[in-house]
């Protein structure tokens, strides 16, 4: 078993399948868009174990708390490590995450950006350590997400060829 | 003639010339920026084929339709690939599609920035097909664009030396 | 004396030291993270230069005029050199700036994203000039930001290695 497929039974952590998106979304791209060594990650939001979205959705400031921030930022970088792992075969392939876009849906006067996408950060550092997991991050207020989602986050890793 | 040329040619779409911002703004960078093998697309917005603003301006959920933000969105491809012919030459030494960042100038409560960024995306896969043309994605809500711009877009694509 | 350092003392200008967050700001994420030839810079804002967050915190169109945007952006810029400066050893390995994303705070009806960056990218083009400093860039209007900064700038850079 890989070393990252190992940690991931270790930590009891589950990957979701792909997304079945609400049947008025059309998303003509992949999740995961492979180019050379590099993987961009299309924008993911959190997504229950049977492939729906999961929310909660609106703003945070508004209905949702920061600890239900935190989680959907957790299932969101769940979800991607899910498409990473079907895209690539192997998350070991991994050589390092680049940057993170984590994007809070935020109601006027809401400055706790950082606190929710720690919900990804703290499992993308679980998952691979400090070394391959170090990434670059913004953490930063949206007006609007679609169909409400309360986080969506983008990034890049890199990747063995 | 070029591939991706006569393939514009085909399809009877035409680009617009370089933009002539409004006189009060002051954009001090390229909207194309090449960096060895890879080119950075400056947030670009719909254009007249005149060099102009294209309108409409407002927000989705506000003013500006879904139709209308369609459109706009793949106005704003057609101002890309412009910029991106004049700055490689041959829209042919584009290898491949990396990263698209679209965002939807979006009143509170708008959700369907996929819809949207959707014009942008159908059009890159029509001119490029599925293999060059295929891109990551993100498609979200920002509180304001520049001069009320109701879609401004971004990206990477990778290109030959 | 590196090239750049000389500019910069030739400009007068210091660079601060590395951001004491506030107490309740927890960032699980080096300022910048350096992957090959490739430097992803995080999100920053403002510093003062004793290592704080520098005000004014609110929105533009709000509270924050276009004059103390452009500031904002200026000391972003001399924050991230600071932090690359100190991540690189010596700033005269950047090769070139690739791309510059540009968040701005901004309430409803601000269209002014792009003369509040300016500060940021008139600072790069000084220190750098037009070749190394020419970068891509996006300005845009975000709903809300960390601890309410009015801006915040994230961004890549090619580096020798």
């Amino acid at each position: 078993m890989s070393r990252i497929g190992t940690r991931l039974a270790t930590m009891g952590l589950d990957l979701p399948p792909p997304l079945s998106p609400p049947r008025d979304m059309v998303l003509p791209f992949p999740w995961v868009n492979i180019r050379g060594d590099r993987a961009f990650v299309s924008g993911h939001s959190a997504q229950t174990m049977d492939g729906k979205l999961a929310g909660p959705f609106g703003q945070l400031g508004g209905a949702v708390t920061v600890d239900q921030g935190y989680e959907a930022a957790r299932l969101t970088g769940l979800a991607i490590l899910g498409n990473l792992a079907r895209e690539l075969g192997d998350l070991d392939r991994i050589t390092g995450w680049g940057r993170v876009f984590g994007m809070v849906n935020s109601a006027p006067g809401f400055t706790d950006q950082p606190a929710v996408i720690n919900g990804f950060s703290d499992l993308v550092l679980e998952v691979f350590g400090p070394e391959i997991g170090r990434h670059a991050r913004s953490a930063v207020g949206m007006a609007a997400l679609p169909a409400g989602f309360c986080v969506e986050i983008e990034a890049e890793v890199l990747i063995r060829v």
